[in-house]
């Protein structure tokens, strides 16, 4: 494809889905990877935040872009792609989307469950089969999903979390084996612990306090982990890890 | 409630979701519970085929009756309980729902994909949340879940499939750790093969004849395996246990 | 071989390695097995204790033969299989042998850690080679080896225990994965909690009490799944299973 | 203790037991180490070819030093430790002894069982103890042991080899628990496929042939991964992850 081409001959480029609050993962994972020379896209639902949170890297002399899209829906989705090829060579891509509420079984509603699926695995999909289209199409590039402990352990009162996110790690894990071959490196990374961000402190308080600063796993630590797993070369890949702070217990 | 101590006061009823074609799992496992002595309720949103099934275990003298529902609907499946309950003391809930289809990520719609995960993840949510409520009201009893090697492991082509799965053994898991304690055994089965049934023979024909008759799971040996879970005692209950022909490869 | 071929024409037996006090598991399974009509071997160290296990049954009108050996030496292993082979057509054997020591990794020394894992493992590895020899050459039967919870994960202060009965699970699926093709349906039972005998109740005493009667699992309850997974047709086998009670936390 | 601070305030040391021939892991590991400036110490039971890859080192201008010992015995293992903590501070114990032979159940003898035992996990027992303790009294450091698809998933003719690693990744698990809170990061590396070394080329031509080059690990990208393990920061540690040749099926 011609416009692909084009693209393809200019500059690395990350894409990140699911930038959030100031302090966090996705900022962190921006910041990250525009420090190491990739020109970034930054994805979120909310473009004033996004907007604010350009300016914020622009200050920092980083190569950040921000695109508004909702990755629940399809065509939005297949824009932002549209939007980071346009400049560049697509050479990474992360589903960093998802959100959780706790809640005993009986509290969930059926309409409480599907919310949590689409945000996390439904969007994950979305995104995960777009990724892995247009890298095979370019020779390879790296894919990274964000898990959690309830990727593998479904717990009281996670159930719906719990359930969407082993919904996504289906997704990852069927992505790497169908598309390793084709040069797409899919990591699928189990977070186990609190993040040190904005958004464990406004929606569970009580658990991140508890945690004290020491045990909270931080967001450019993290960052440095998917880093890592990008720079893997061919030879030897990753698809899973765990992630977690030194003091917690597993 | 008093409708319901004048139900638990009845016969030990059972009800299956997910009762398909003649030969197949969900009718080998109303069959058993019926030849059991339970009263037992077979639910499938084919109301003629099922009544058709009725007919056929009545004249093989068993006490089963029919209630067509969808479900993915929560006020069909409601119903399906009330039914259920209104003929006596509810002891056993399986969820059998389930469907498959094979395709390669870039074949995989997102209508596909929110498909299987509806039928095999949304609807076992919504049974296995009305029977815990229920079971657990009544001071106790069993939940069985239908699960497929795709419930573990993400293979091509089966995406869509494996993530559906997946979501469903979260919501069994998270239902298995918060109702234990009350006194309902949520179980999982991880079904390793090909089930010798009509299903698989009408979906999968290259894949069931390539087993071979000796390769393939007979119905009524699983229905065996899920009666041996509803009789154990609440000291030593199974939380998750495989099933595979000897001759399987795993 | 003439000797084997006259004693296939005999009755069934089953063999147990690991019969100890006399509230326990493997007495609940001797005892299990020898009410269900099979001639029982129960074989262990101890052969005072083991005459007077045999008196008990006798007095129970069970048909039940005792047999003193140490299942980590070679031959004694094959001399139990043999005398279990003279009695009949040998059918069932289980490996409940174990122990169990807490310590702290520091506290563990090399000669803690070897008995931990010859005890556990090495004579699994005995048991479980002889039983599926002698069984895939009658033509099948069951080999079923007990776990434990530290099977699966390890943790402080169980190091030597959990490395010793990872080992122990690795011979277990090896066998199943080697010989069910030739009829030897090989399970692993994982037992999460504490079992409510006099093995558990001398050693480790606090843990004991803390669990309360209803939180124990009952010896009687898991010899009925064990002989539930020698009942399985070869169509649908379990590989692994895990049992708990209904209020352990897991 | 006045050694060890002495010791504690010279240059990061690290520490590889089971380094073997010229293209493989172990010297991989040694490599990267020194060449990211760690003063390193490689053990192997074989001190002429150690002293030999000594000399390969010293002509690259690499701080490396060779101690002969035999990781299975106590004394040895103790030995290694204090040579390496005279050299500088301990910082990165890697266990990448290890050792496999094929061969179906029938065909392993008692003794094979307990070699292969021995080498890979009573070894890694010895070594992981003395580390744990050594790293956790210097306020922490890094402890990697190499594990292998075996370790998690035992198949024939792989009986031996796979319970031994199974009981080396209880070790690595048990240690990472207890130690983690001491400032101890413990790893477990599950490597799945062929490493592109002299090893397998020696000991499973067929094997490593029919992979070809682009389907085995190369050790260099494995060591690169070792590396980047000891660079977490401690708020996010990895214990365990899987490294794979793009093209390996999975």
């Amino acid at each position: 494809m011609t416009k692909q081409s084009r693209a393809a001959e200019g500059p690395p480029v990350a894409l990140v889905f699911g930038v959030g609050p100031r302090r966090g993962l996705g900022v962190a994972l921006t910041r990250r990877f525009a420090a190491e020379g990739l020109k970034t896209v930054m994805v979120a639902r909310d473009g004033k935040r996004l907007a604010r949170q350009e300016e914020v890297f622009r200050a920092e002399n980083l190569d950040v872009l921000a695109f508004a899209a909702d990755a629940t829906e399809e065509q939005a989705v297949a824009a932002a792609f549209d939007f980071a090829e346009a400049q560049g060579r697509l050479a990474l891509v992360v589903f960093n989307v998802g959100g959780n509420r706790a809640a005993p079984a009986l509290e969930t509603s059926p309409a409480d469950f599907e919310a949590l699926w689409r945000q996390n695995a439904f969007a994950g999909f979305l995104v995960g089969r777009e990724a892995a289209r247009r890298l095979a199409a370019l020779g390879g590039g790296t894919l990274l999903f964000t898990g959690a402990t309830a990727s593998l352990r479904a717990r009281n009162p996670f159930l719906a979390f719990a359930s969407a996110k082993a919904a996504l790690r289906g997704v990852a894990q069927a992505l790497a084996r169908e598309f390793a071959p084709k040069g797409v490196h899919v990591g699928h990374i189990v977070i186990d612990g609190v993040i040190d961000g904005d958004y464990a402190k406004a929606n569970f308080p009580d658990f991140y306090k508890a945690r004290g600063a020491s045990g909270r796993l931080k967001p450019e630590a993290i960052a440095a982990v998917y880093w890592s797993l990008h720079q893997q070369e061919r030879s030897a890949w990753s698809h899973e890890l765990d992630l977690r702070p030194f003091n917690e217990t597993f």
